[in-house]
């Protein structure tokens, strides 16, 4: 059992839990409590941390069956591993998704669903991130594709956010949203940017083919290169004196449009 | 000028921003930042707080043109006065809003739009009500009804995620939801109780007459005693894994279907 806060196991987690860059060259992200380590494939879990009164519980045993390497820790040292204030006593390190452009952009024409994509530029907020991770799975998103600039998908706070939802739906994150776009373009799905002024109300379009939601940065909106990428732009009516809504909101907003759309 | 932090203003401004009962005692909340500093109407604010370096700027005089009571602070007193890290150095106190139930609740009869209420039952992540009220608004919610036990709408995250909504929308908060929602129905508003399961996908339901959203609580959704008052349920038929979504993603993509409806 670890028993010290200072263990080289310890120290590694924390690293993981704090910076992207150690995440992205161990290639591994970390997922904590019972839920979602339940949800987690076994064989992408690289190793399993239990506190020493976790440890006892039946849920554990289930949980732990299968994994390779299972590590306890005493309650206190998983205080100091844990990113949350009252800590269930689980977390997992795992392997990194891998998606390809190709997976991600799949369309109705490769024999299942039309696509129903998320572009996201430079979308800051953590929250707002997992929050979209999370509705997007619910209305039925196809695929996510982030640039370089949003937001880290495997940081904590998206991770925790997502409710799981990380684990099922296909993302990648490309350095070049541009070129990406072309891509998804050439493939024959629509991009629709969402902006505060300009193009139809954005429940006056059809949804049913491959279609794609481009939505910009919280503060600055989208950039003049991307919405040079979409077909078309539409726009959320607002009563009021609201200029814009919160990213997550208005991502839910379009992703049930289309997915009410496409209920027979 | 104050230039300590020990000043017995300050020291008010800090409880008032700290504490719920404090701010209700003195009838009062804090706003802050010049884009809601703005917005708020001359005669609802009671003092006003610049920092020494904001006093200089253009914006600050116009600003502070009618108020009656303005203070001026060093930049470090500010700092410690404000709620958030980077402070624009503007800082209101503003007197408390007093809708009553009949205001919020107006009906299409009553001469104006159709009902577009909004219920929060225990909502408790002062985000979320924040995000409600912003996307409210922009939805053309006419009122929103609170029980006691749903976060305080005048806590300073929530005022901030409101994004000035939280000036415009007419609100009320309850002791006892289950007699103000017997009001509500008796004023002919019918109730749709956003429940998992049960009642209608919440798309096949009319929402053009004066209407109502019930939404639980974050964790525990909604009492049973709220539910037996809802005049039917509804829900957001969801795709994957999801059983639920955020609570202000729910809330928005029901009020936006409302909105969606009324438009001609």
């Amino acid at each position: 059992m670890i028993s010290s806060t200072v263990n080289k196991q310890v120290k590694y987690v924390n690293a993981l839990v704090k910076k992207a860059r150690t995440r992205r060259e161990e290639d591994l992200f970390v997922a904590e409590g019972l839920r979602m380590c339940q949800e987690i494939p076994k064989d992408r879990i690289r190793t399993l941390f239990v506190s020493e009164s976790f440890r006892e519980t039946p849920e554990c045993r289930s949980l732990i069956r299968g994994v390779r390497q299972v590590e306890t820790v005493t309650d206190q040292v998983f205080q100091a591993m844990s990113d949350t204030r009252t800590p269930q006593g689980i977390l997992a390190l795992v392997r990194q998704y891998h998606y390809t452009l190709d997976q991600v952009a799949k369309t109705g024409g490769d024999g299942g669903t039309p696509a129903h994509l998320m572009i996201l530029e430079t979308l800051q907020d953590p929250g707002n991130l997992g929050t979209i991770l999370r509705a997007g799975e619910g209305a039925g998103v196809t695929g996510i594709l982030m640039d370089a600039t949003t937001a880290d998908i495997y940081s904590p706070k998206v991770i925790r956010s997502t409710m799981g939802s990380v684990l099922r739906v296909p993302f990648v994150c490309v350095e070049d949203l541009s070129a990406a776009m072309d891509q998804i373009r050439a493939r024959g799905i629509r991009i629709y940017a969402a902006h505060m002024d300009g193009g139809n109300a954005y429940d006056r379009e059809d949804y049913r083919g491959d279609v794609a939601f481009l939505i910009g940065n919280e503060g600055s909106g989208l950039s003049e290169a991307a919405l040079a990428r979409a077909d078309r732009r539409i726009h959320i009516p607002m009563a009021g004196q609201v200029e814009s809504l919160n990213a997550a909101v208005a991502a839910s907003v379009l992703m049930f449009e289309a997915a009410r759309q496409r209920r027979p």
